[in-house]
């Protein structure tokens, strides 16, 4: 039943989907897999199995392990005696649907040519993501989820999971998340798709490819990070006055950035940001409804109504934590997340921190977020069994 | 004297820089002019001159006139019982040199190919266009000026107007100015100019190089629009899904700033852009030191020290004007430009405003900016002179 060994402490494999995998948008794959680490060990009641999704450009690497030396994504939160800790938790993590780290995406072989997808990717949405993840759960064995956890476009994700797999989760945390992204979070995004796109679809040469994918990268750090963290680190100070560069300044500023993106650009696939950058932007928790045969099903024409969805949420306890330097997913949209799962009846902790990180802080204030989300983790003090608000509503109505 | 006729109730012209004019960074222009406009009569003491600093983009034309009835980009808050009130104030504003509304700039032919400057205009710093402005305030025959006003970049210019001409100017108004360019604002800056620069100096055919403007322009329109106001404009609503957009998507806000960088590229010459914006990010009030011979004079590679600069200033008395919503000139910038003015012993005023337009707020609030402006400009109610703190200083040491 189950791909994984649960005795192994961690791991990284893949699991295939079920053929054919089919998209929330109409679109199908087929012989897709998805790339998967894990990190402690699973119990014997299969119970304490945690789903972490990623933000737009992680892999599924968030914590070392003996087949991978290198440090996680979330290094500093996953482990033994770490917020999620490993010698309770069984923490999964899996690689976007659509993303280049080893889950199928744009850069994979599309079967039907044998060529990579590219253009011809069929449209994903962040529900695809979180489903793709589901089937790699499923393949593990395990039957309901601890808790669904994630950031930035993780936050998105386990809001889709949530409301996809009602009682697959007994919790979620949704950190820097967003019931659907803001306009001026699609104002950003779809302008660094525009770019990219306009040399992807052109058939520029690698070059021209590459300098749209810096500068889409530029333009998304820069919402990213926040301003006064570049203040402290850089201020005005420039490298070399002049030095022939296109801006025809040579601020440090400008260094870092470009260091940043074209490490970014040696990492990740172009049609693959491309991507999943436009499954963020059509994110609309509040889209979800219902059919007929009482499914959650997304009816992208029906006026958004998060009560609606929230009311389809099997969920006990969730944590919901905003950072206040964020302009991307500004703690307006934590403090709808958190109302939203209240007013559904769900026990749900909101907690609201500064950093001059801004929307990046997840990655790494680790002395921030550990108490956060080690306290949502910790074994919980008293025996009763834990509140169950919210799952006792029909999950169709 | 005058090349003006101050009689004129408002008139648009050029006026011709003394040959050379030598600017800031070591460049010279030959020939060189400025297109000026004036609204309201000079008064025969020739005491009630206010000349306006534009922002990046703006021409002379602040206000309609005879000659051109198009309103002007400053309509609301110039003319007859306006903040800045025609019947009693001459109001002046010159295209900033550099630009490309009859002053001279990259898109002006260089007298020694007879072909336009582009790459070849020599670095031109904010300094250079209060220069170039008060070139026009001596052709009219002012000898000072009752104030100097400015938002944005013009703010960032009446700065450089009081430290390099004390006493030219009785007192001042920033508006969303600053010292000296946030590291987030040169970094967004420079992004739009590595964008736009790589165009032009890779010889791009037309096509090319308006495609980079208009990136380089959405990416600046994203920086001054207030990110509430997009929200309530244009939420997530869409044209019409996936219509072959390079971004996958077809968001109304996506239209929106389609149509708004559409029409700047058919205004805005493209080098002039690029130039001004590096002037705007080189701007440093702290680097105003003074040389042996006493003048105020910019070095570089000295520390900026804002205090020095400051000691300089000859101002009876400023305004000092901010917008909470600003991202781009936050008000950190706007309390410290007041600050440093009353520690230099101005009578500073300095007022905090709110508005969903951001930086832009200027451009579009006339209800909150004109008792702002028009109690700073309103006749004394007193009829003690007014008080002189700041000019009483050396102007070297």
């Amino acid at each position: 039943m189950s791909a994984f060994p649960p005795e192994s402490p961690s791991s990284a494999r893949k699991v295939a989907l079920p053929s054919p995998f089919r998209l929330q948008a109409g679109g199908v794959l087929r012989g897709a897999e998805v790339a998967v680490e894990t990190y402690g060990r699973l119990a014997p009641g299969r119970d304490n199995a945690v789903l972490v999704f990623t933000g737009l450009s992680a892999s599924a690497h968030a914590h070392s392990h003996p087949g991978d030396l290198s440090p996680g994504w979330w290094e500093t939160m996953i482990g033994a005696g770490k917020a999620l800790d490993t010698d309770r938790l069984f923490v999964i993590c899996v690689n976007s649907l659509g993303s280049c780290f080893g889950s199928t995406g744009p850069g994979s072989p599309n079967p039907a040519t044998g060529r990579a997808y590219g253009a011809d990717f069929p449209e994903l949405r962040v529900e695809d993501i979180a489903r793709a993840s589901q089937a790699a759960v499923d393949a593990l064995g395990i039957d309901r989820l601890a808790a669904v956890v994630g950031a930035s476009l993780g936050g998105m994700t386990v809001l889709a999971h949530a409301v996809c797999f009602p009682g697959k989760a007994r919790s979620l945390v949704s950190i820097s998340g967003a019931l659907a992204p803001s306009t001026a979070a699609i104002a950003t995004r779809s302008l660094q798709r525009e770019i990219l796109g306009s040399a992807l679809r052109s058939g520029a040469d690698t070059a021209t490819v590459q300098q749209a994918m810096r500068w889409a990268r530029k333009i998304g750090i820069l919402s990213y990070v926040g301003t006064e963290l570049l203040e402290k680190r850089f201020a005005r100070q420039q490298s070399e006055p002049f030095a022939g560069h296109p801006s025809g300044t040579a601020f440090q500023v400008e260094s870092w950035l470009e260091h940043v993106a074209q490490k970014f650009i040696r990492q990740f696939e172009p049609w693959a940001y491309w991507t999943i950058s436009r499954a963020m932007d059509l994110f609309d928790f509040g889209a979800h409804g219902a059919n007929p045969q009482g499914d959650a099903v997304v009816h992208d024409h029906t006026p958004s109504d998060v009560a609606r969805a929230a009311s389809y949420l099997r969920l006990e306890r969730a944590l919901v934590v905003g950072v206040q330097e964020d302009l991307l997913f500004p703690v307006t949209q934590q403090r709808a997340i958190a109302s939203v799962l209240r007013a559904a009846g769900i026990d749900t902790e909101y907690v609201e921190l500064s950093s001059p990180y801004g929307h990046d802080a997840f990655l790494t204030e680790t002395a921030l977020f550990t108490p956060v989300l080690g306290g949502f983790f910790a074994p919980r003090a008293d025996s009763t069994p834990p509140r169950r608000r919210g799952d006792g509503k029909p999950l169709a109505r």
